[in-house]
């Protein structure tokens, strides 16, 4: 059987979470108390997973106004920067609250079903996305790891100080590799304990401490399926919002055959062909197997291995 | 003037902090107190910047046996991986015995003094950098930033626990972008306030939140000195402890000319040419200009543009 032509697997598909048209306009992290106040500020809605949304066709609208982001119960407040001059705020609502604001007719999707099922324009996406990731980041930081005293949110949220000890603390990004290993005209997936039977991607893990991009991809390949790779090339980044990871996409070429799955990290790891995988990628393969949707970044470098653009 | 040849530049050096030959060994986090008693564990003393070393021509030796590493104070341990099944430790001395521990013979250079000097063997410099940010993070996180109690560490230091509330704390890693901007035949270098006053750098800034490599790059680019950038191409990346970063080296294309320097980040920002930038390169400038020294990412980068290398 022939490889699926480049028709046939259709346009490039738009990565997600990143191409944020804001301004981030951090000179003015300073004075948000005026900003928010502004007739033109715009809040999106956060809580935990959950993203609120006006209902809408084909496009759900996930902005609002000061006025409803108040009465909606919003609490934290973040400056995320402007939009063609209008400001734009993250602001956090109780997630407990889910249910109060679907029965007002509002829709309440968590934020992967929205990306994935592009309930709101992808301009928004990258907003939200950074949004979630503060909001996560200030939810499990509120203490100073410093001396254990409560800190306090300022700069628009993108700082929070120690009153005692006078440590700053900053919002914090954790490096990830990921990425497709590939030999010859196949490619190396697995599947974490956690995925649907039938979904398959791309190796992933975080970057340690003293080590590279390169480095933690060859050594999290080893880890989880003893696979050894030579050259690694670097190809895209992703922020990836669950809860607060930046995500480095590559190719990575394997110099060894024989799989030994760690079953601690892996439900199963194996090499697919490139027309196997071709056939995952467009959803038409025999068995039902799939790879991750167009908004994430393994479906991306996926791609680049069935198109054969692996250097 | 013709351009300084490849062969003035002489061969390519060696990028510091990376390239470890240890064995990280995840699996055996679970069982240092063992590895730690091994007649063949050997242990590297830092504290702060510092870093203890057995006095030697013309490499220093950094690592010390348990006997000896616990006679010299130590207090906390890393468990760093296996050095050809040899266990490999990082362990915290006390600042304020730099001194007391000089005055026996031990050398204590800061970890920069040693990289740039090249005291020791490169070998070592991936896992002082690992052990220097590991120990950091140690000794600014040790209360649970979620509730505020005092956390413990846990295998073999990579991970903190709360015993009240459960949380379970990772070491952070810090993602920085650093450029080399270019147009044609210039190329656009910053001196930090902190700089010493002859050296010129390549800019650069802490990634944020919901945002990818690339834009990191145009952002901090346009806010330190109002110049616009296009395309972008990751080259490396280095850990980078000071305290505990990852740097990804890019080349960017500028597509603006004009410099508005923020005299909040930077003392200075201009364009240099090729030929300038060349005699930087080797410390040939006739006003004693410099770049950073080999070991930092920095001076590969300002050396890809002056070799031509920027695609």
């Amino acid at each position: 059987m022939p490889l699926l032509s480049l028709t046939d697997l259709g346009p490039w598909p738009a990565l997600g979470y990143q191409g944020s048209p804001l301004d981030r306009a951090a000179h003015l992290r300073g004075s948000v108390e005026d900003l928010a106040k502004r007739e033109d500020a715009r809040f999106y809605l956060l809580g935990g997973e959950w993203v609120v949304l006006h209902p809408g066709e084909p496009l759900r609208d996930p902005l609002f106004t000061a006025d409803a982001a108040t009465a909606l119960g919003s609490g934290k407040r973040i400056f995320l920067g402007l939009a063609d001059g209008a400001p734009r705020f993250a602001a956090r609502f109780d997630p407990a609250e889910k249910e109060r604001l679907e029965a007002r007719g509002l829709l309440v999707p968590d934020l992967r079903s929205t990306a994935v099922q592009g309930l709101v324009s992808t301009d928004h996406l990258a907003a939200l996305a950074c949004g979630k990731a503060m909001l996560a980041w200030h939810g499990r930081h509120r203490f100073c790891a410093n001396c254990g005293t409560r800190t306090r949110a300022i700069e628009g949220g993108w700082r929070r100080d120690c009153p005692s000890c006078g440590a700053q603390h900053f919002p914090r990004t954790d490096p990830v590799v990921i990425m497709l290993t590939y030999r010859g005209d196949q490619c190396l997936l697995g599947r974490a304990p956690h995925f649907a039977p039938e979904m398959w991607s791309c190796l992933a893990g975080f970057v340690e401490p003293g080590e590279t991009i390169e480095e933690a991809v060859r050594r999290e390949t080893l880890e989880e399926t003893g696979i050894t790779t030579g050259a690694v090339r670097y190809r895209w980044s992703q922020p990836w919002p669950y809860p607060m990871s930046l995500m480095f996409g590559c190719m990575a070429e394997a110099t060894s055959q024989t799989i030994t799955m760690d079953a601690n990290e892996l439900a199963g790891a194996r090499w697919f062909s490139r027309e196997e995988t071709a056939k995952m990628l467009v959803r038409a393969h025999p068995e039902g197997l799939f790879v991750p949707p167009a908004n994430a970044i393994a479906h991306h470098l996926i791609r680049a291995f069935v198109e054969g653009a692996t250097v």
